[in-house]
């Protein structure tokens, strides 16, 4: 199958190794110029659970994408804010029947996908996996993980679709499932990153020490119920306080990951990078207008982090 | 007149002193020790206009006033989160008559003053007045001020009620008017407070940062809009718009008071201090709720400054 990766960072590097080493036609799309460089002219270089190996595998800039790349299925693993400009570079691969798995974090993302791919050939997923980047053309793969994903649209050919692309994952030994719950686990997936990353962000903190003060169960509340709301006009029930308490007997615990400060707070306050709110919280609101929910907690906490981002200059 | 006045800082200070001098018997009640040691032992010392004065004032500890002290007219000064506690401290001088000056920062006082005196003998208003306090039994008066205020109940006793105090306050040189509007006033300035300084607070910014972001007007309209929807129940008629674009033209100019950090960003995030928050947000959440009126602005902005106390350790 020839199969696009698009952002081919650590996590992209390793989907596209496992399933080059499977056969299939793999290449790698990133729009970090030094990366794909270095993979051109001396192949992928992997950790690969302590064993080095590099894997010589065609990449390109997402800027000099044409025609002759055509894709049967791409996997997208951009950052968010990433998402449009690297669809609009690969329209030049995207046919009628190419399929598009989307495993970025946070919601939302299929109203930029659906811009450019039929919804039937549209698949969302998220991942257990795990991989770190140590340089341009150079990652680090250890341990195992898991994949789930779906169909959008729920017709007989998109389901045969899914179970497709579960099998050419398995091929690599990516262990992919489908899963009809997939976007409710998104979904509480993104009512924790809605909550702990702007909240940390803004209050200076890690989750621990939010989770101490008396006003963070009405908080945390109240965001997950317009999580909720919005999910609901997509047929996904969520259990508001059994997400919260979720939270609350996670996050908070300092003997496990209650000192951690959120990536959202390592981008913005550490690297003085822009944040993913708008794919979280503000797909919230966005989804809030269509559906006609108020979101008023999502709206202040997305605009208080845009505030932040903007009076810290982040890029 | 037997005056009280009931936090004896800068400004009751100049109240205490300019009635005092015209005549009026004063009392001054605080909860500091050093502050009233140094008057009951050398009286109230004051640069007054760049005139060195002494005032033998009779001064009080809050805990140590008795039922000899009885009072005609108490003036509060407290901050917000003191004045139950003096109120509570005052019992003792309070009689059926006497009446109640409220000049305290933001709004919602009345709701506390209530428990202690009928409505009829309480008085709400606003000073123009500055003052400074430069040690125990030590202030700085420079230039000129005005006081404007109301009866709380629309009776012809309580507005002759208001009339006197006027008139007290005017010979003392306190340049005093009955206002109609004087609720309009206090509301208006809560508007201001209730934006730059609990958003200010959150993103450790000043004015003019915070207004330059492109977030900036969403959140003060929505926040103004909510203190204009609790207003109306007390038929008070703020114009959202006219408000949100005074503090747009004033708050954020950098050439006058924009690059000024609000002083609940100084009480917070400089003096380690807990902040008045309660007393302008908090208090439209709750008349909010009063009301039948949706505040998630105002509840949330309170909520995040209650966090940030608490991960700060404030006192």
């Amino acid at each position: 199958m020839k199969i696009t990766i698009a952002g081919a960072g650590a996590m992209g590097s390793r989907f596209g190794l496992m399933l080059h080493n499977a056969g299939h036609e793999v290449v790698l799309v990133d729009g970090w110029k030094d990366h794909v460089e270095a993979i051109q002219k001396e192949g992928l270089k992997a950790n690969f659970n302590g064993e080095e190996v590099i894997v010589k595998l065609p990449a390109l800039l997402q800027s000099e994408v044409t025609e002759s790349a055509t894709s049967d299925l791409i996997i997208l693993f951009t950052k968010a804010m990433q998402l449009e400009k690297m669809l609009n570079d690969l329209k030049p691969v995207i046919h009628e029947k190419t399929k598009v798995l989307c495993l970025l974090n946070g919601i939302g993302h299929e109203e930029v996908i659906e811009q450019f791919v039929p919804k039937e050939n549209i698949f969302i997923g998220n991942t257990m996996w795990t991989a770190g980047m140590e340089g341009p053309g150079r990652v680090k793969l250890f341990g195992s993980g898991t994949v789930a994903l779906k169909n959008l649209v729920d017709t007989d050919d998109a389901k045969k679709g899914a179970l497709e692309i579960v099998e050419v994952l398995n091929s690599a030994g990516l262990n992919a499932n489908y899963s009809e719950n997939i976007l409710y686990a998104i979904y509480k997936k993104a009512c924790v990153n809605g909550t702990m990353n702007g909240l940390c962000t803004i209050l200076l903190s890690n989750m621990y020490e939010f989770g101490s003060t008396t006003d963070a169960h009405m908080i945390v509340e109240n965001i997950v119920k317009e999580f909720a709301e919005v999910a609901k006009n997509e047929n996904i029930e969520i259990n508001v306080s059994e997400i919260v308490e979720y939270i609350e007997s996670n996050c908070y615990n300092c003997k496990t990951i209650g000192l951690h400060y959120p990536s959202m707070y390592q981008d913005l306050n550490k690297n003085n990078r822009l944040t993913e709110i708008d794919y979280i919280n503000g797909a919230v609101v966005r989804k809030g207008e269509k559906y006609g929910v108020p979101t008023p907690y999502c709206a202040f906490l997305t605009a208080l982090v845009h505030c932040k981002e903007q009076i810290l200059g982040a890029k």
